[in-house]
Formats: structure tokens, sequence, C-alpha cells
């Protein structure tokens, strides 16, 4: 990785990881503190970044497949990446430009859109659970429950005392999705409401991105400060040693992509998953081969 | 595509298209007719072959979008890869090397194992259909519903009235599929005995593989002619215009994983998906947007 050499000497003592310098504190958050265009961790231009980028795919790579082969043979452990983020923050652009770089085989992709009736009589962290990554793989979820406790708050879907019991709820279930092995990397992808609008722009400029288009996306936008103060309750409300969250600067693309790739390598590198070793006699099955 | 120089003026003209080249032909199948290290369609080295397949990537990458946005926006339309091919054939490298080119969210992948108990009490077809890609979306099935007319065939695990009765029961299923606006992709990843017994000698002699090895491969090499002739059954009784079969010569790997992603593409192209025009007043939106 490339080191931001803007750090200041009297920061604490740096890991090294961007995961420790993306992380949010435990405590009271302020998300106006975050600059949405900083490039934590990285020195480097965009082109740079987009190098960069490429670089991680061997070792994501190598990585992935060591904890794939870990699953395979009786490892229960895998990874869960939580994307959330306002409208055009590019929770599928990480997907595509970061998980892309993985083997598709190792990789459980959820896009969650609102529930049915049917999913809402179940309960809001029933149609999650359906969703759970199994040993090896790395589950990646695009929007979560934490919509229950954001559009679900903003938009009054269900009374104040229903929304406000969701966060221990959630703290509970992520409990025991790390009890289970499951390694939880909650990204915030982190825009200012000047990014979103000229990528709403964009969009609208451009035919071939028409599809992407909502006009409720307006809508929610004019509710940016209701969400911002939704997200700062989620990221402070459920946010324990298990269950971390992480704000992603991500009015730069190149900049969000490559971030949280790392993220998810520095994951797979301290869970350091192993080649498993044979559950056979390898010479006896070279002496059968050799005969057929 | 760079196109094989060595074909024969007295030919039947070609379409130029690889789906074509390789569809089997209704008819009777003799698989030792097919050359199992031929390069069909291409001309070039594995040096050229591996640049080519990376060429593919923004074309295939481009049209998967297509197809998925159209789906998106009310069409029907999907494709379905199916890969079969005795063990090492190489099912997960196509996955790994030509299903990575694309946008891992426009993919369904499902891994066809021995079915359970309760699987087995539904019917052979119901854990397929539950597999079926939605609108838009590309599946990949690593083995299908022809391991039940394949090893349940070569190995009894059910009796000849069962598994011969499947063949017509799986031509109805498929001519369902293509109703309902899925496109079959039938790929039998052919390879040579000589070809596996290097390449299971390979997983035997790198430490890093063994977790892929299982002895009873063995005891399935060993049957290889039974399984070439349910192979040929198969290839032979559901071969429908609508559920084609194509033969891909699997023993250079690097022609195996562009000749698939080939045919993925050309399919994408004959479906030819157009961007979907805006559900929504253009001007009206970007009108919005400014006063935001």
């Amino acid at each position: 990785m490339v080191k931001n050499k803007k750090t200041k000497a009297d920061e604490p003592a740096s890991s090294g990881k961007l995961l420790d310098e993306l992380r949010v504190p435990p405590g009271p958050v302020d998300l106006s503190a975050y600059d949405t265009r900083a490039t934590t961790g990285f020195s480097g231009s965009k082109e740079d970044g987009k190098v960069a980028l490429d670089g991680l795919g061997a070792d994501v790579s190598d990585w992935q497949e060591r904890l794939y082969a870990e699953g395979r043979k009786g490892g229960q452990r895998s990874i869960l990446l939580v994307l959330q983020g306002m409208d055009t923050s590019g929770k599928g652009g990480v997907i595509r430009h970061g998980a892309g770089l993985m083997d598709p085989q190792g990789l459980r992709i959820t896009s969650f859109k609102a529930p049915t009736p049917a999913e809402k009589r179940r309960g809001f962290l029933w149609r999650i659970r359906q969703a759970l990554p199994g040993p090896g793989i790395i589950g990646i979820f695009d929007r979560s429950h934490y919509e229950d406790v954001l559009i679900a708050r903003v938009r009054n879907l269900v009374a104040p005392p229903v929304w406000n019991r969701r966060y221990e709820q959630i703290n509970d279930f992520e409990a025991e999705l790390a009890d289970s092995g499951i390694t939880l990397i909650k990204c915030f992808l982190h825009i200012s409401p000047e990014e979103q609008k000229i990528r709403l722009e964009a969009r609208l400029d451009d035919a071939t991105k028409h599809w992407k288009y909502n006009p409720a996306d307006i809508d929610e936008r004019e509710l940016w400060p209701d969400y911002a103060e939704a997200y700062q309750a989620a990221l402070e409300n459920c946010n324990g040693p298990e269950a971390p969250w992480y704000v992603i600067p991500s009015d730069r693309k190149w900049y969000r992509n490559w971030a949280v790739t790392t993220l998810l390598l520095e994951t797979m590198q301290s869970l350091d998953p192993q080649w498993p070793t044979a559950d056979f006699d390898v010479k006896a099955e070279k002496a059968r081969l050799a005969t057929t």
C-alpha cells in the first residue's frame, strides 16, 4: 500500500493498515467532519489509483482462493462486506471494479430492494439471514439491514419505537454473525451532496445511463440532512468491536474502489487462511493414478 | 474474432460465428471424432489466445450491462450457460477466467454437488429451477441436470427406466426455459484421458492444489468409456434447436476459456439488447435537479 505522506507526526502511530485508518472510532459520529474527497492512505494521482487497484488483483485473487479452499475443507470462516451510501455513492461501482477482481465462484452478492409484504411479515432480519455467505465465501450486500434504520426512520415507514429497537437487534444479530465465523466489514460510502448532483446530472445527460436514474432519487436527495442524521445514529449505535464501520471518502471513484478493495484484502490477510493439507495419502494416490 | 485459416474451401460457408462452428449437429454423436486439442476459429498461439481473451473484456462487459439494464426495465430475457465435463476439464477455470471478465452483479453461478435426500424427493429438476437466472442475468451452472443422466446412469443411481425417461423430461424442461426467455448455451468441455492424467498429477504434485483433489476422481476416471457413452447419449437426445450443445476442445485451457467466452459474447450480441429508454421526462428531471 502506498502510504499517505501527509500523516502528521503527532497522530497516533499507525499500524500501516487502511483498516485502522478508516475505522470509525467508538462514540459520537459527526459525518461533516469527514472529508468526502480525502484519499486517506494513498498519495498518488487518479491514474496511480487505477493502476494500484489493478495491482491488487493478484493478491486479492490468491487470498480469496485460500479462504475458499479453507471453506471447502471444513473451515467455517467467511467475510461479509456491507455497502451503504446515498444514491450514486457507488455501491455498484465498488462491486464491479473491486469484487470484479475476484473469482465470481467465491462471491455471493445480494442487492436489497424495498422489502416485499411477505418479507416484512417475517421480520426485517429474515431476508438478511437468507443471504449470508457460506463457509469460505465473500458475501457482499448492496444495501442491507441498515435500510431498516435509514429509510425506515427518515420516511417513517415504522413507528419510532420500532426503528429505535432495531439498533439493539442489529447489534445482537451482528454479534451472532461474528460468533459464527463471519468477519464483518461495514462501509459507508461517503459523498457530498454536490458530488451527487454532478452524478445525477451525468445520468440524465447520457441516454445509456437513463435506466439507472429514478425520479425518486431526487425526493431522497431533498432529505439529505435527515439521512445524514440517520447514518450518524447507525454508525454510533451499531459499531461494536466485532462489527466495525468504515467511512470511505467516495467523491473520488478511483479512491473509493481502491480503498474498499484494500479493506477486503487486509481482512483476508488478517484471517490468514492456509491451504488445506491433503486428507488422503498423496503417494498412494500418485501410484494409483499412474496405473490408470 | 481471428478466423482459422485452415477452413477448407469445400466446407459450407461459415457465418463467421464460433456458435456455428462448435455447434453439435443434430443426429448421432461420436465424441472420438472431436479433437480435444483443436483451436477451432482461432489461429494464434497460446499467448495470442490469452491476449484475445483479455481483449474480449470490454465488449463482454458492455453487452452484459445492456442485457442487465434491459432486465431491470421489464425485459424478460436471460442467458444460461451450462458447463459439463469430466473432472479437471475446467468448468471452474472457465468461470474464473471467462465469467471473471464480467460484472459479478449480473451473474448467478450455481455449482451442483450430489443432491441431498431432501432434493431428491422433490424430483431432479426442482433444485435446477431454483437456480435459474432472473431477467437480464447470466446464469452459469457448474454441472447441472445433466448429471442425472450422466453419473446417475453410469453409477446406476437410479434404474434404467428412470434415467431413460429423463431425456424427454429434460427436453420438455429446456423447451419451457426457451419459451420463458432463457437462451441456453450448453458446453461440453472435452478433454482427453491423457490430459486428465496430466492435470490430476499436477494437483497431486502441488500442495496448494491438494484441496481440489478427490480420490473418487480416479474411480470416475476408470469409467471413462461409460461416461463417454453417457455424454454421447445426452448430446444426441437433448440437442433441440432451442437447447443446443457445443463441444469445446478443452485440452488447451487458454482456448477453452476464449471459446466459451466468445460463445457468451456472440449470444449476447445476437440477443442485441438495447439501452432502455427513459420512463420519465428527462428535461423536467434536469430542471428539478437544478433546483436542489
